[in-house]
C-alpha cells in the first residue's frame, strides 16, 4: 500500500488547541489511513503548541491575539517539510485567512470541510444546529460558510452556551464525566428541537465527551471531517 | 502553571515506529504534564515517520537500514526548535549513539531510562524479563545496559519470540484482540516462572495490549517512562 502515498507528502497539523484534541485527530488520521504495517502509514508532522493564546478570549474578551503564534507555528510546519497544514481547532478557523497569507502551502479548512459533510451526508438539510466554543459562535464562522448555501445555523441559548463553554474548558482540563457528556447531548437535543436537521460538533474537544451512539440525532464531528480531508490529501497519488 | 514551562523547552518526537506506538506516548506526555488549560501543557514536535525502514529487518534479517531516515527526521526536529528527542520505539535504539552523533540537542535513552526505573522501583531484582521485538532482543540493547548493574536480562523462548513478533505485527496493523493480548501475558507469565523479577514491555506496541491490571506480575512500561523523562525535561524550571 506504500505506493498510495507520494513519498513527500507530510501532513502538517497545527496543534495544541488543545492538545487532547491534537491527540484525537491524530488517532483519526491513523485510523482512516488504510495500513497493514508501519510503512502505509502517512509521514505527520505536528507541532502541538498549547502557548498559542486562548481564541475565544481573543474573539469575544480583547484578550491577546493567538495570530503570531499561530503564523509561527505555521511556519515551523512548513520549514519542517509539510506539504499541507490541518489546524484541528474550529475557532482558530476566525484567523484562517491571516495565516494563509503566511505560508506558502495550503492549510485545510475545518468549517469548509464540514460545510462539504453536512451537504455531502445531509442535502436537504436547511437548519444545522453548533455546539462550539464562544468564539467560533461569535465570530459566525459557520454562519458565514453556510448562509450562502442557503443554510441556516442555529446556535444554543445564553444558559446553554454557556454551560457548553464550561465543559469545553473541562475537557482541556482533562475531565469528561456524565456532567460534560449529558451538557452536549442535551444541547444538541434543544437545537434538534428549535428545528435543526443535524448537530455539528463545531469544537474539537466536543467529541471527546460526546458518543453519537448516545444520541437520537445525526451530528457531525468536525475533527474526524477534517481528519478525512487530510488523509485523502495524502493519499492522493 | 505555565510558569513551569520555560518558553523555549519543545519536546521533540522522533516518531512513526509505528504511528500508534507514537499517539501512545504523545498521549502519555499529555497525561503525565499537570494542566487546568491549554496554555499549562508543554511544547511538543512531532514527526510521525512511519517511512523510516523496518528496524528489526535491518538488524535481524540485513534488510535496508533506517539509519539515514532516522538522522533526516531527528535533524527535521532539531530545526523545527526542539530542545530535546525522544524516540518511543526501542528497536531504533540500537541506532542511538549514530542519531546523537548527528544531532546537537541531547536524545533521551528508551533502554537507559527503563533500567534507571527498573532499579528505582525494583532495586532487589536481578533478573528481569524482557518482551521485546526480535531486533532488541538479538541487538542485545537492553543486556549491555542492564548487565553492568548485575541484572540479568532473561528472553522468551523461540515460539514464545516468534509469537510475540507476530503480536507486535499485529497491533501495528490496527489489530488489539483477545489472541494478542494473550500473547504478551502468557509470555510474561514463562519469563517469571524463569525467575524474573518483573518484565519490562520493551517495545512500544505492546502496551498497547498489554493492561497490568490484567496479570498478577509486575512490569515496566518503556513507553511511559520515556514520556516520564520527557515531561521532568520540559517541566524543569
Amino acid at each position: 500500500m506504500s505506493e498510495q502515498s507520494a513519498p513527500g507528502r507530510v501532513i502538517g497539523i497545527l496543534g495544541g488547541m488543545g492538545p487532547e484534541a491534537t491527540l484525537d485527530f491524530y488517532r483519526h488520521i491513523i485510523s482512516l489511513t488504510p495500513a497493514a504495517k508501519d510503512q502505509d502509514h502517512v509521514r505527520v508532522l505536528i507541532y502541538s503548541n498549547p502557548k498559542i493564546p486562548d481564541r475565544t478570549k481573543a474573539i469575544a474578551e480583547n484578550g491577546p491575539s493567538p495570530l503570531p503564534e499561530l503564523i509561527e507555528t505555521a511556519r515551523t510546519l512548513e520549514r519542517g517539510g509539510a506539504g499541507i497544514i490541518a489546524i484541528p481547532c474550529n475557532t482558530a478557523h476566525y484567523f484562517l485567512a491571516q495565516i494563509r497569507k503566511e505560508v506558502s502551502i495550503p492549510v485545510l479548512d475545518i468549517i469548509g470541510e464540514t460545510r462539504l459533510e453536512l451537504q455531502r451526508a445531509y442535502p436537504d438539510i436547511r437548519k444545522v444546529g453548533l455546539i462550539a466554543a464562544l468564539g467560533t459562535v461569535v465570530s459566525g464562522v459557520y454562519h458565514r460558510a453556510l448562509a450562502p448555501e442557503g443554510i441556516e445555523v442555529l446556535v444554543p441559548g445564553e444558559d446553554d452556551q454557556q454551560a457548553v463553554q464550561k465543559a469545553i474548558g473541562q475537557v482541556k482540563a482533562g475531565v469528561v464525566n456524565k456532567g460534560t457528556r449529558e451538557t452536549f447531548q442535551s444541547t444538541g437535543k434543544r437545537l434538534i428541537d428549535m428545528g435543526a436537521g443535524a448537530v455539528i460538533l463545531g469544537c474539537t474537544e466536543v467529541p471527546l465527551a460526546f458518543d453519537p451512539a448516545e444520541v437520537s440525532y445525526p451530528s457531525l464531528n468536525s475533527t474526524r471531517i477534517l481528519a478525512q480531508a487530510a488523509v485523502a490529501w495524502a493519499l492522493r497519488p
